[in-house]
């Protein structure tokens, strides 16, 4: 699945056709976006995308991660937004769950 | 529950100490921003907040929204990050469910 890559001059509208297109196919689709203008372009065309997928029936959320990627040499802090069901199942916690006594654990 | 306005100046870690305290009371947050770098701020903090509030044991994920919003007596386009649960119950669609016959219903 490739990455929707949006920048500051991105169509909206473009990149929201991308999202529906993406994630009609994969069920999840990731938006990657550096600096406050591509952000911004990125959350505005996810709106727009919601309302594109919820006319097919689905409901779809975004979980913000932030991305090391590396552009011309340089380490950059990129936004990634993971769109998905809602209700889908998230990664696993990064901690295992607290282990609790069983009932036939040794004293 | 209050709406949290983030603005292009506002700090990310007190917006996300903010998004995460209102969560914990409310198990829902609000952020509301409107221009570029205040959705790029809110969208940094949203980060920080998910990182916070799994240590809590949530895994909120993020719906955004268009609102419109009046301010000094124009109306403008604000981006509202609604933040949830993931899993939790959306809104209700916003067309009633097909009706589908039922085994006694008259022919």
């Amino acid at each position: 699945m490739d990455v929707i890559k949006v920048s500051g001059s991105s169509r909206t509208s473009a990149v929201a056709g991308a999202i529906a297109g993406v994630f009609r196919e994969h069920k999840r689709a990731e938006v990657q976006a550096i600096g406050a203008g591509a952000v911004n372009q990125a959350v505005k065309a996810l709106v727009l995308a919601r309302g594109y997928l919820r006319e097919d029936g689905y409901d779809v959320i975004c979980a913000p991660e932030f991305a090391d990627v590396e552009i011309e040499g340089k380490v950059r802090t990129a936004i990634k937004l993971v769109v998905e069901l809602r209700g889908a199942a998230g990664p696993p916690p990064e901690s295992p769950p607290e282990l609790t006594p069983t009932e036939n654990a040794a004293p």
